[in-house]
């Protein structure tokens, strides 16, 4: 029995002690977990109970988003030891599929995610993990951002689906954390610059702190008129959909430059509409970003090497005891909030 | 003056005279029409007057899928001399515009396209066009044959866009002229097999007269359901959507394998509903598809080369006397007609 | 104990009782080998002892391209049951490394693969193979045809990373069986048509039988002026060099196009003469090929849809109980012979 | 007749008058040139009177780095105005051809490069170009930076044709002025980080002056033990190959990863002795960079957003009376010099 923080069901939480698998396989590491960010996809199973088709219908440890320190490893796994500090990717596919063979293990069916009913997450002292899904972190990056590694993996897979041309000017709708993620990703991923929209005055603020991000309030200006007016007319190169609201569609053809790219990462509840003419018309693409995969390696690289500072986004750190606290924060949504954060050493 | 089939108005033809511009520019070639294929768009603006915003304001010569014979060229042409067999691309770009210059002229808007108001079309005994858009015809490619390389440019470009991995298995939604090209581009351009699937019976019996065309009639099964039978359950590499109805997009990730791709050709009229969060679960790319760009060259290979034999499709050859009667007989849309085509040489 | 084909050292084949693992792990199947064709890596070591760094230093069964049928499933096989008809990818990556989780498992550095030492291959009854590298043949796939798979696989992985446009002219330089693997899927892989050059007139007449290959004998005619004169000057879209021979090198970027793509298939033994600037002069992209990746499945499905022929390339078929003598066979390396084939089964 | 600095033959500069065509043509422009950059190939024409096949018969005007302002502009241009600062393309490929149509007018093998004979340069005050191959520079980017666009475009051109996935690892080999801004596309364009190398230390204290750039001084370590000491002895996912040493290319397969690219910018004068089995056994991607096409856009936006600093690498600026000295000095190939500039107005 170990201690962790439970979703007994919608809108319960425990910090209490369960049973939890603990034997490290051959090709497996055992991690004493640091850090652990709170998702949005945590946050919506505590009030909302289910997401789409996967409905919490027993107790389920919350957590993907996790750091920490090997303790243990299997006798098979050679690039990584005791002592080394590393972030885990939550998806763990059947490595003997079609898709896993394919290298885009992220869309195998059988793919066993962390905190994704009934598969338990990390908020708990410590974890086994297959190592080819562990990843070590350089001395200069902390463990609070090798939590961060995970949400960030989403901004860097939307940029790699972007097939980003150096030099590309980009447009991020929606300026959540994901939003913030990718328009960052896209920035260090190639993009001269990146405009990002949203209704949020204080969440625009935030991602305004970086240099080559241009919050555009559209409250203020149409999305499409900026665009226009900082591209002479020809548009956005690639198009980051990441609000998933349905309205984000009007007219998103509009801000696409003739030949160029959109890429949804926004999972709008409600089939939306979509306006295919004006797609075919700008010959546009359109790709679709489902999680990661094969890009932890280059997330840590990016923020290791001071091109990605996440450190800006975490906005408050609670101790494992006040995990409760910090999902009653993060289900507010407070405007000023980007990531919490729970450490579960001191 | 030169004759040539004059749309007048909506719903009026004239076979008369008209002034049209003969004067051949530098890079310009003069061309001998032959034979001039009957479009789905040509009998629109007939019937309707107008496709979107393009309206037919003034009397407009109808017809943009043509071969003939070089009867006159440019001091500055050197790729084709007088006497050489032809066909013609109808859209030319500006060619110093930011697309022309990406090799994206068919995005270019100000292409400048036959047939489309207020652009006269070709159908009409001599007509000029710039060299770069004109293309020799092998001995072994007849007229009728290079008439349908404009129609069939279509579903190459799909093909190309599509970028099949060689031995890919297709589905395309909709069996009119542009699915039928399409499936035999997808054929030609790497496909293992192509299901093509529609409410028609004749226009399926027509498709399935191809080696590895399948036809798949969705009154008697669903197309869902053929494809995980045929693919054991893990969906097509690339569906193409040639039919333009929303209809089809009711359900359409089904059918696309995880990772895999979904290229979009027919225009629906109105905007479409579009579930958003299928496409992203499967990660699937989504391409469209604009006319056609750097393309007739290697359309007219797969013709002469005998991997794409597209004289099946021609359902009926009418004379330039009788031009009238073929756009009355194409505004029936009989199922069992492909393609009409109109001769203007003896 | 079972018989087998045992290459005792350079020069010295035995058919007779050796220790192989029978054991079928739960990931595994075992298949009773039906074919398998005499390769030229096999023959090699046959006749040499060792290719590069790969030295037969203990006995080691040959034979590496294999057809048959499941005697038996492992525990955690879905996919294949007893009784399917199969071929087999001889290359067994290890599943969690680097390479793998990227899809490229070919180049995994710990990839063991049949009949290379000191790994033994499968001309013996019946093989234990991982059921993710084994795939199923329609009932209108032969063995024999079922045990080309690999060799065509390999020409396939050419024409995959050539990532052809559908309608492109390609040369192959080499007619050898590789060559004309790669000749038939690129043909099938969207090129419109295929030169193929050699020295030798038999081997050119077996490619040259194949509609849209034109084979080129380079005793009578550089290949250079004849692409020159099939593609109006302009060059070939893919070259594809499969001859291994470093005189391949010598001007062969001449036949490339501006822009266009060079694959590297034949490995030379030394280091070869490259004119890096005329290759810089023309931006041409040089792929390579090694092996094969995810393609198993695609050449089944070009085979069984009728688009690949393969079974004029079986140039004779032996009794098990012949093995020696097929093997002393194709190390003469008769021009007329493409493919020789060991049948294990009545 | 207008002063320019003229290459009278091999050896022999005059800063003269001399006629040259002064029309602006419908589609033209007119640029009062302000700066100019010393280009190395300027150079060679200087000190060689030759580059390969391009022979320096005739007086020819130098100067191919170009930035000024439009003081005319020819009837159809609408993206121009008089007063525009801007820099400008020196090659103008003619706009019919099919590499052209194709978007990369860069291989169409008509194109008219400045200072390559017999077409003029431009180290004259005032001349007269396409609008199509002239970019609008923004207010924070000075006449400087802008006559850097065109040897950053080089670097710019290396960057995107090796596709580089954003997180990914660089090596340059050679620190000259195409290394170094090859280094820092590389990162722009994407890359987490770039070693690059070479022999002399004040070229690499250059580059390392940038975050992000690691320089690797051969003379006291082997780059292949570097590239696999930083990189868990996997490789560099990206190398870029800036040196034009035949040298160079012992080994370079050694440090790129399996699966990884190899960009070839330098052109070494004579063939090079190239390790064809070593590319295909990691299945490496070779991609060359001719000059560059559709991408003086692309490096003006990243020079505009700051993300590309390069007004470090301006070592003097000499005024246009002093252009010879300016030429001499060059001549030095001083360690300490990245580039040259000529300034034409005060």
């Amino acid at each position: 029995m170990v201690q962790a923080l439970v979703l007994e069901k919608k809108g319960e939480l425990s910090l209490r002690d369960i049973d939890l698998p603990q034997e490290v396989g051959p090709d497996d590491v055992k991690i004493a977990i640091d850090t652990v960010g709170v998702c949005g996809s945590d946050v919506h199973y505590y009030t909302h109970g289910a997401i789409g088709s996967f409905v919490v219908r027993e107790p389920m440890v919350l957590g993907h988003e996790a750091a920490g320190t090997i303790i243990a490893v299997g006798a098979n796994v050679k690039n990584l030891k005791v002592g080394d500090r590393v972030c885990m990717e939550p998806g763990v596919p059947n490595m003997s599929s079609r898709a896993t063979k394919l290298g885009i293990y992220n869309v195998d069916p059988d793919v066993r995610f962390w905190a994704t009913p009934p598969i338990h997450g990390v908020l708990t002292p410590e974890v086994v993990h297959p190592a080819a899904f562990t990843y070590k972190l350089p001395n200069n990056v902390s463990f609070a951002e090798g939590a961060m590694v995970e949400p960030f993996a989403v901004g860097l897979q939307a940029a790699t689906r972007a097939r980003i041309t150096p030099g590309d000017v980009a447009v991020v709708i929606g300026c959540g954390p994901i939003g913030i993620m990718t328009a960052l990703a896209a920035l260090a991923g190639g993009c001269a610059r990146v405009y990002i929209s949203d209704l949020s005055a204080p969440k625009l603020a935030i991602a305004g702190q970086y240099a080559g991000i241009h919050p555009v309030n559209i409250t203020e200006r149409a999305l499409k008129d900026v665009i226009a007016e900082e591209t002479e007319g020809w548009g956005a190169d690639v198009v980051f959909e990441a609000s998933g609201s349905p309205r984000a569609y009007d007219g998103i053809f509009d801000i696409v430059r003739p030949g160029g790219t959109l890429v949804l990462i926004g999972m709008p509840v409600e089939p939306t509409r979509f306006d295919v003419a004006a797609a075919i018309i700008k010959e546009a693409r359109i790709e679709t970003v489902f999680r990661y995969a094969n890009n932890f390696d280059r997330a840590v690289n990016l923020i290791a090497s001071g091109k990605v500072d996440l450190k800006p986004l975490i906005s408050e750190t609670f101790d494992f005891a006040r995990s409760i606290e910090a999902f009653d924060r993060a289900a507010k949504g407070l405007p000023d909030d980007v990531k919490l954060q729970i450490k579960l050493r001191g």
